[in-house]
């Protein structure tokens, strides 16, 4: 388990002591690539503050203006949501989703987003994850304090990492696809299917979410997106 | 595991804001029982402000002056700590005090003791304790936020406690698609790219397999299996 290519992004913080104590707990548990999406106040004494000696991970994080940029070159983008009932995604507990992580995390590049303090991530952002982390609460206070949340999440990688360290990792032989990639196929399907009508975005907002889902649940690879992608221009070519 | 006889203690807390999100992840994970010891400032703006919410567990939060007041009628007391060179005493990671509590927590009253911000707990303090938990860190940077080692104690209480089928009621799941429809799919689509070109089984006889390994490991659903088809049968409708 490397947490070296692992990426903590907070989108849209409103409260710039929540990153400062973000920061804190990633550096307890040794995380050091920090992402904030469009942050309200930042940069802010409270941030500093509550990073108490986390500073140079708040100089170093990476101020972007939208989540994809934040989320370029990522091979796994994993969202976290107190609601469970997101259909189009699969929902895993932490430990289950750094289980997964660890199996990838020294050959690819890994993203884990936490959305806005009352609101969370918008149903546009969740879609750009492949999968979704809850973490359990009693139902009726679900809603964790976001740099709470960070630090279950960086809790149960720093524990991954200390007993995997030494262990092999499961490589595959072929290829992921990046992030990018993965979109553009998309863009490529959606394009295509718009044109024989069977998308028809009014009648069916559901249809690209759902397709989405069910791609993100494979993990493509690299040459799989080469065939998928040929198979929608080889019906363009036809018509 | 009975979430219903653990008390939180905080001892000579100097941040309200730290006890109000302690308060907070309490109230997130089903714990009730709070004690403050000698807190600095008590009560504060800042604590009800960052409680969003458990202002419940704030004002029925029992203040007193002495720790061994707050352990009264308890059975087993745990502290927490930072170091490691608590030589007089065994130290446990989370998990394992968690099941040593499970064992007892129907029918006994424990208690876990978080000490002062900077310095923790005094050393006549950890005496009173039977044992002390120790959250994993980097070595360089051990000493975590207060509420955010409640945070890591009181999710690791609720995983022990909730029941799993409790949390599997609440995500709605789709019914995987049978063989048969996986098959018939399979035979649509290279219907489908045989009439478009893209498939010519003597250049590619690997296509196939290619296909069929990236969508098993989807674990297709009935539901996406209609939508593929669909996808499909909008190319044969242009065409």
């Amino acid at each position: 388990m490397s947490l070296d290519n692992i990426r903590i992004v907070m989108v849209n913080t409103s409260h710039p002591g929540n990153i400062g104590a973000a920061a804190r707990v990633m550096k307890n548990m040794g995380l050091q690539h920090f992402f904030l999406v469009q942050p309200k106040k930042f940069p802010h004494p409270d941030a500093i503050s509550m990073a108490a000696g986390a500073d140079d991970l708040l100089e170093q994080a990476v101020i972007v203006d939208s989540l994809e940029e934040a989320l370029s070159g990522c091979h796994l983008v994993l969202g976290t949501t107190a609601r469970l009932r997101k259909l189009q995604h699969q929902i895993f507990e932490p430990r289950e989703a750094v289980e997964k992580i660890a199996e990838i995390s020294s050959h690819q590049q890994i993203a884990i987003v936490f959305g806005r303090e009352r609101t969370g991530l918008t149903n546009e952002e969740s879609d750009l994850c492949q999968l979704l982390i809850n973490i359990p609460t009693v139902a009726e206070h679900a809603s964790l304090n976001v740099a709470s949340a960070i630090q279950v999440l960086a809790y149960e990688l720093y524990l991954a990492h200390r007993t995997r360290d030494n262990r092999d990792e499961r490589i595959n032989k072929d290829l992921p696809a990046t992030h990018d990639e993965v979109e553009n196929y998309f863009s490529h399907l959606e394009e295509t299917i718009l044109k024989t009508g069977f998308l028809n975005p009014k009648q069916s907002p559901q249809l690209m979410p759902k397709l989405r889902r069910l791609y993100y649940r494979c993990g493509l690879e690299k040459n799989e997106i080469n065939i998928l992608r040929g198979i929608l221009a080889s019906f363009d070519t036809k018509q």
